[in-house]
């Protein structure tokens, strides 16, 4: 099993691509000719080959001092799926759907693994949402239950970091999901290969402070993986690097009573079994 | 007053910045040191010294045959209004909205004047929204009243091509608003120099096979450019190409009775005073 990181290096900054082993990040760029992972996804690499000749040469830093950066800093496209786990519907007082609702995301709304999730400014209604997020790995229209799996590449923990109040200004949740440095992505991303055929299957969970909120199975989603893939492509044409991410269980902090919100100082973690952790500290924008 | 398109070379099909003068589009590129409007536009440029340099050298096409793209081809944000006028609102049935309805829109669902504006296999609910577009000059977040102005370079035309059946299989509108080929852009770039401030006063129109649809007039805009700027950069830093599509007028089909769906052979046309008019033909998905 692979685990693929972005993250800075420590002489110059530069972005590099790394592998983890044990407790090290072994730089993947030499090896891979490149340090851009769509790039990289798009010439449909064997990861373990790769892997292999870059643990001879490649740069070894310490995954506990390494700056990550999204694995995909800058997609083209962030789809992203809403009341997608029956009970999470409920707890929002949402009836079962009967086709995905679809939200977007910009590209300044992500942060990577370790990095600071930010309250903004103008709002104090900051809630997590822990999330399964597929990476692409091609341009695709019209998928079909037969071939959508072929248009993944691999997967990661994305959480879907929201100002409720924002968020229910009008109908469209979009400006309460596209704050700066909310949605966290990572902290790497793992191959198709290396999971079960739709990523189904698998635990998912988010912790605040250590306390465990939303625990649910990736198989509870409504739309699964190659289900939404055909409906979105229905309508869109997916790029290698794009991201769609999953939905998110029951448990989020403003259907709790009383409502939880982040705050800085808080750590919010999510977790997903066969990927890894994705860890974040809350901060207040400055 | 300039006009700044791209558009593919006759000879080789690379995209060229072009501006237009009488009937003919004149190279830009090699003056420019660039084909990128987002790249120039970052460099701040005075646009008629550089109309003036290009117009002794640059390469010049006839504008009826020239194939346009959209100025900003894969912009990093596609931001865009809902209900910003007051009659449209109404006609949808919603009450005068305090905030906007904000949704985002894909680069894949972009297409450039006089391209096929694609009605897909899966609908045939297929409508018009005449927009103005503005295309922002640099980084900005927490932008002001005072200041607003600053980010923006320009605007053009836009047609915010809706499924109506898809936008509204749930309360999310995105799905419906981001099928490939239906957002159409252009036919050019006017800075912001050549326009009142807030390109406020300008008359805009539809006309769908030559019939006016939508007329209005961008003053009657519920959210202007500089409020919608303020709120936006509240939650989202701007960078330079990023869209701002600021709502349409009423007048949309899916509001008449009986409704009116365009088709394959239909001409639709967004005419927006001192910017142009920005014509597609209607044709069926492959």
């Amino acid at each position: 099993m692979q685990r693929i990181a972005l993250f800075l290096a420590p002489g110059n900054n530069q972005p590099r691509l790394g592998f983890v082993e044990a407790d090290q990040l072994i730089d993947l760029g030499a090896a891979a000719g490149t340090n851009d992972l769509t790039a990289l996804i798009g010439s449909g690499p064997d990861w373990n080959a790769l892997a292999g000749k870059a643990r001879a040469s490649g740069a070894r830093v310490p995954v506990a001092s390494a700056k990550f950066l999204p694995p995909v800093p800058d997609p083209r496209k962030i789809i992203c799926l809403g009341l997608n786990y029956a009970d999470h519907a409920k707890e929002g007082g949402h009836a079962r759907p009967e086709y995905p609702s679809i939200f977007l995301r910009v590209p300044t709304s992500l942060v990577g693994h370790g990095q600071g999730l930010v309250r903004p400014r103008v709002s104090d209604k900051l809630d997590y949402e822990a999330e399964l997020v597929l990476v692409v790995s091609k341009r695709a229209r019209h998928l079909t239950p037969a071939n959508a799996l072929d248009a993944v590449a691999g997967y990661s923990c994305f959480n879907d970091g929201s100002l409720r109040d924002y968020q229910r200004k009008t109908n469209q949740w979009t400006i309460g999901k596209n704050f700066d440095a909310t949605g966290a992505f990572g902290p790497w991303f793992v191959p198709a290969a290396d999971l079960p055929p739709g990523a189904v299957g698998l635990k998912i969970e988010s912790r605040l402070n250590g306390e465990v909120m939303q625990s649910d199975n990736t198989s509870n989603m409504l739309f699964p993986v190659v289900e939404t893939l055909c409906l979105v492509t229905e309508a869109i044409t997916l790029e290698p690097g794009d991201l769609i991410v999953m939905g998110t269980p029951s448990g989020v902090g403003y259907a709790r009573k009383p409502p939880v919100w982040m705050k800085a100082g808080d750590k919010i973690e999510i977790e997903i079994e066969g990927i890894g952790v994705l860890s974040n500290p809350v901060v207040d924008e400055e």
